[in-house]
């Protein structure tokens, strides 16, 4: 992840658009944003699933209408639901809410109204058939708590629903509190509840204090004014061991449209105290410029406008930082490129209503969050599950640098949210353009936002085969069509794209890619951080950990990870004459406990780790399971007992984590963990507490992740290519061969002397009928961004489109 | 690596067809293989090169004709030097060659005859127009030299070429020495000099005497007749430090057409002492079974025929073994899946002729040797030269076991060559139907061998784009269309598909993917070793270690490797204030000399490697090169000096080797390496010795290969989803910014409130035409196997199809 812009927009679409100030930035907006309806539409459908469109007469009618075998219980809340919350929320008079568009600094507002995941225990119960109901429902509720000095974020629950008529007796809330390691009433303070006073009563004056310098240096101003050309932010978490304490530096805005700014460092940096709500009680405690500490504005000053002051140039905008075609075009390239069709249609289908998916021989449910975005539940392989729960759990980006706001960053994105920035994706460019797309929906400030088309689902050919084995006689082969499950997170500078690919050979891969533009760092004396990759510029280092849920079943819940090390060994055998040998064996173990199951990637891949149910050993004796194998280039973070977060992300320190799953225990990161780095509301290592591991219903959490020290080719955008994570789930002894042998998608050719005998294949069809290729060309003037509907007042004919992103 | 018949089959082409009892089994022929020539036809043309196949109407015809900027000096020998070259060396009576279809094991033979690879420092002079002519041609010629108590190899120079009429006075020939570190005259010891005898006087014999056993057990015999049903063979290398040990044991031949003989092992083993040459003098030395070691005959007989002696049960084929569909197909398997397609034909050329290729800003020669199959020369980047050669080396597949047989096997494949076994290749499924295909020859028996359409050349889109960035105002994406260049060598029972792909970003990735059948092991008291599969069958555990040649000339040959690692630090930086900070940092140093150039790659992937050029720092200080990246899962060798090995493989314990490039240092293997385990013609580790690699022209050395611990999913055939491994060498401050913002491949799309403002392209051409889906299916009837042209009688228009495997 990687933020452009830290905490004054990084609230744009969670703290809601309350004020112009902060909607505002970069581009002024006059109103908030729901209100703007110049683009009201009628019609919303609400989700939406388009067929394959390529050459709908060629479509296979063979699939049916697939409905979901129950009902999706992690679907998210209905739009009526989220509605009669939110009314039944502002009837509480103890909550003194205040709607979003009306709020003060020091007024309680509404963040979030989402459906509680339920508990595990109360759903396998309902899909096991134990109990014939769905687990109760109930709404996950953050508040805003700010008309208090010391404010803070509090998680509630509201339930049960359905409420009746919007206030109905029988609902309550609760503080929300069993899900957290911090027991404190589900309430933790909030760092930000001053952001925008933050910029109109300190940042831009502390910036206006230096005018004459920052005009002087960069012809350019930072006043909040519509005409300024440069912005100020900075570090994220902020300093919290000694009161509160932010750094921020400044930025050029960019020129043109293309979001460039995290490109356009400035070098000059401010240190201030901002502890408290009372902005005449915050100090500015310093300066920095070329690697100079400077304790007062006036040292600064008086330093900067002596003979001999070393002045740095800035980073500018230009054709370096736009994405946009550019330079001599390759020979041939505008040769319209090989292409991925689906000449007979989909081979997969979709219950859109329950957002359940089943492909070949795997089925699961979809689910989004605001928290975490796309995540999979129950994913079953020929009708047993194999995973409960897949997806991620939160992503750190962890810089450092030899300035204060590169070392001080370390964001964790969940607090921004995964969903709220799960734009549409570009038909064609983001996915096939057959591709099955599917919509994601967040709540902000009393709307739900609906993003279209965010979710795309398709089949591919690999390019290469599953299989193949040539002899002199014959040679077979199996083509790899392989189905993917992909969103894109795009959390200020970054775009996340997450891919769940599905295998005829049973296995997962989970894939993570980045692009979109890095955050650097203004290059001074910073060799030690980064490479210089442009006239002033460092491409700041840094640590992508992305932390994943992966709550595997096995044939069951009780389940052992185990582990099979190839060593090196030298034995003696009774054959060997007496001679030792050099040679290898197996080592099989457990991991037996929560006291070791902090794991890493063994040196030179000799340790497989796999998930078995021990009480399930297959006909040969071998435990039945799933084999967990880091497939591209995984990490954890480097920096040990990071400064910035303390204990904000306890797992980022490890490849691989293994905990028993418990339903107080659903999840290893709190958005707002970052508040409150030394005590936050989920401490994950709290989750460690030596309980046996052996045959027990585990929770496996991994990190995917990058070393990514950018260089001159992230310029503009970080490329997908290198930039890239993933890690494979594989059956072990799970089945009694290979399921791809199932397929009739291969071929057998005996051959001899030149001459085919047999052409042997397995009852694939023909296409149905020629391919026009020319209307799977998707018509990309229809990218329409975000659907938006008011929740309160609820009119669900009142929709519009608007799009929000961190910048 | 990884073979299922050992020294019996090895040498089917390598030792050629010289007795009919080599060439016989499993499947018995009358003839050696050239002489059956009742496929011949003619006509046959050579190298081809099939266009994309695909709607010709539509294929855009901006593309001219590419013609090479200078000869491929790598292409290999044409088809009248190599008729030349044998012609002059059977006319040199100093070499006392006898044809191969006449020789016995007492006479000597021509095993090889190839272009001998040019020296790196002639082919720059003449590249770099230093000098007008290219380097003077000399065959690599390996002879056979069997008539001599001692038999051994030999590798000799025949040249200049062109010999002229094929006793040229000119033309001398001498031994190859300069290219080993071992300093015999070009020779190793052949230690299967007596393969036929090892049947008919030993082995056969051996299995004679416990027919009574065999009969019993497996109802079964071994005696070299045509209806036995039980195969032997054995270790690979043999034992060499206490005579020539071999142990052997049974396997079950399949009942089917399918090659599942490595997965029906029988569970007897025996011990022979084989040294010299003399069958009288060789010695039986014991028996094994049920992991009891007999040390006669009669001992396992007493044994086997007592009361309560335990028999164990044989592997037998059924269909749990065969590759062809099986079990029930999933929903939908059988409408015609997504598919790949070039709906406008090929954006790439290639010089059919010249084996020259260009796509986009890559250019690049092809070659293709017996050793290791197909290698790329003087792979440019927009014009400049960033690898002068790329290719596999050496495949190592170490096996162990509680058994003689497995804990004695580490094949070292160049022993039977990559070259002679990279089949052709199926349309449609090894590579898309669209691809450009080209054959690859391979000298053996007299004879040159062609495999039609055994290398694929294409384009795909990789189904994520290569780059994308989304704000609320825009969006833009780019499609990541890359260039793969593939073949796939099937050494026995393993199939290794090689593939070199090339991005729009200036990268390339190098993968490897094994498929095929497994060498499985009987399973009896070794639990330690492998998984239990099947029956009574182990998935032997073992490690590929795939190793390869990358000499990087990243401008110009004056490089250093400079390594870039990621460290936890803690500091105090002038703006904290006295406080200390836990982060992180860079390390920046460089691999200096031979001394230190075995490496690992660091723990938690913190340390990254580049070639670059410390004279030819960038505008910004930073040194331009090229990044090396492990990208899917690269290992080496568990086992520590190997018992097997010896000094035969030092380049398996490591990940990445850097040497100054000499030219008497062009390879790392032999392919007799294993020959002479001890002392063999080439000793890796005798390349270091200490030089200085600072600003050298550096060779890097690198491992790819998987740990493989074969459970139930492998069979019948392992699958090349999860059997992968792979690097990437990437662009590292080598240029401005990211060169894939040259493609005009790419959308931006401006939008606002649901309405787009701007669909940004960049000049992509639209499909020429509709596709017709239909024509791209390729008739799997055409499928040939190879092309066989006799060199000695030469007579180039009688040519015939003929195909060998070693199995």
């Amino acid at each position: 992840m990687g933020l452009s812009k830290a905490f004054q927009v990084l609230s744009l679409l969670l703290l809601t658009f309350h004020t112009t100030l902060v909607a505002s930035r970069p581009r002024p907006e006059p109103k908030s944003a729901w209100l703007r309806n110049s683009a009201k539409r009628k019609g919303f459908p609400g989700y939406s699933k388009r067929e394959a469109p390529s050459g709908t007469d060629c479509v296979d009618t063979q699939l049916g209408k697939l409905a979901a075998p129950k009902p999706n219980v992690w679907a998210g809340l209905t739009n009526d639901e989220t509605a009669s919350v939110t009314a039944w929320l502002f009837a509480q008079t103890s909550l003194n809410l205040t709607q979003t568009e009306n709020a003060t600094e020091w007024d309680n507002t509404i963040m979030l109204v989402e459906l509680m995941t339920p508990n595990k225990t109360d759903v396998l119960a309902f899909l096991e058939g134990v109990v014939e109901r769905p687990p109760t429902r109930y709404a996950h509720v953050m508040i805003d708590h700010r008309a208090d000095e010391n404010p803070y974020y509090a998680d509630i629950l509201v339930g049960p629903l359905p409420l009746q008529n919007g206030t109905n007796g029988s609902a309550t809330w609760e503080p929300l509190t069993y899900p957290f390691t911090k027991q404190n009433n589900g309430r933790v303070r909030n760092l930000d509840a001053d952001d925008d006073t933050l910029y109109s009563d300190w940042l831009y004056v502390v910036s206006a204090s230096i005018k004459d310098i920052t005009l002087e240096l960069w012809n350019g101003t930072c006043l909040g004014l519509d005409n300024d050309t440069i912005d100020v932010w900075g570090i994220d978490p902020l300093w919290q061991d000694d009161g509160i304490i932010r750094w921020d530096t400044f930025w050029n805005y960019p020129t043109s449209d293309f979001d460039a700014e995290t490109l356009l460092p400035l070098g000059l940096y401010f240190m201030s105290n901002v502890t408290g709500r009372d902005p005449s009680k915050w100090s500015l405690e310093g300066w920095l410029y070329n690697d100079v500490f400077y304790p007062t504005t006036d040292a600064f000053r008086a330093a900067f406008w002596s003979p001999g002051f070393e002045r740095l140039p800035p980073n500018v905008e230009d054709t370096w930082a736009d994405s946009d075609q550019e330079g001599t075009v390759p020979p041939a390239d505008k040769i319209y490129p090989p292409s991925l069709v689906a000449p007979a249609g989909s081979r997969f289908r979709v219950d859109v209503e329950e957002r359940y998916v089943k492909w070949m021989d795997f089925d699961f449910y979809l689910s989004f969050t605001r928290d975490t975005g796309l995540r999979l539940f129950n994913i079953r392989y020929k009708g047993e599950r194999i995973i409960y729960e897949l997806g991620l759990e939160e992503a750190l980006a962890h810089y450092a640098g030899n300035d204060p706001v590169s070392s001080g960053t370390s964001y964790l994105d969940s607090f921004y949210g995964f969903g709220p920035y799960a734009f549409e994706l570009v038909k064609g460019f983001d996915c096939p353009s057959y591709a099955t797309y599917l919509n994601s929906s967040f709540y902000t400030a009393e709307t739900t936002h609906t993003h279209l088309d965010s979710i795309c689902l398709f089949e591919m050919d690999a390019g290469y085969p599953i299989q193949r084995h040539s002899t002199m006689n014959y040679v077979s082969s199996t083509r790899n069509i392989f189905f993917t499950v992909r969103s894109v997170s795009t959390v200020g500078n970054y775009d996340y794209m997450f891919s769940y690919q599905f295998y005829m050979d049973g296995s997962i891969h989970i894939e993570v890619r980045a692009s979109g533009y890095i955050q650097s760092t203004y290059y001074a004396k910073n060799g030690d951080y980064g490479y210089h990759i442009h006239d002033a510029l460092s491409g700041s280092m840094h640590d992508h950990v992305l932390h994943y849920k992966l709550d595997m079943d096995v044939l069951g819940t009780a389940n052992t990870m185990q582990m099979t090390t190839l060593v090196a060994t030298t034995e003696t055998y009774p054959w060997s004459r007496g001679k030792s040998r050099n040679t290898m064996k197996l080592q099989r173990s457990f991991v037996e406990s929560e006291d070791e199951s902090k794991l890493f990637w063994a040196a030179n891949g000799a340790t497989q780790f796999s998930v078995v149910n021990t009480d399930k050993p297959n006909a040969f004796g071998e435990y039945r399971g799933y084999r967990i194998l880091p497939s591209e280039g995984t990490i954890h973070s480097t920096v040990q007992n990071s400064s910035n977060l303390v204990n904000a992300a306890n797992w980022a320190g490890y490849d691989l984590m293994v905990t028993k799953q418990k339903d107080s225990e659903p999840r290893s990161a709190h958005p707002f963990n970052s508040q409150d780095v030394s005590d936050p509301p989920i401490d994950f290592s709290k989750f460690f507490d030596g309980e046996s591991l052996m045959q027990e219903d585990l929770v496996v959490w991994f990190n995917l992740g990058m070393h990514h020290i950018p260089h001159t080719g992230d310029l503009p955008n970080t490329v997908f290519t290198t930039a890239h994570s993933g890690l494979q789930i594989m059956p072990l002894n799970y089945l009694k061969g290979d399921p791809s042998r199932e397929t009739v998608n291969m071929v057998r050719i005996n051959y001899k002397d030149g001459v085919v005998s047999e052409v042997a294949e397995f009852g694939q069809k023909e296409p149905v009928c020629a391919l026009d290729f020319q209307p799977i060309e998707p018509d990309l003037a229809d990218y329409k961004g975000d659907v938006v509907i008011r929740k309160f007042p609820y009119d669900p004919s009142d929709w519009y489109y608007e799009t929000d992103s961190i910048v």
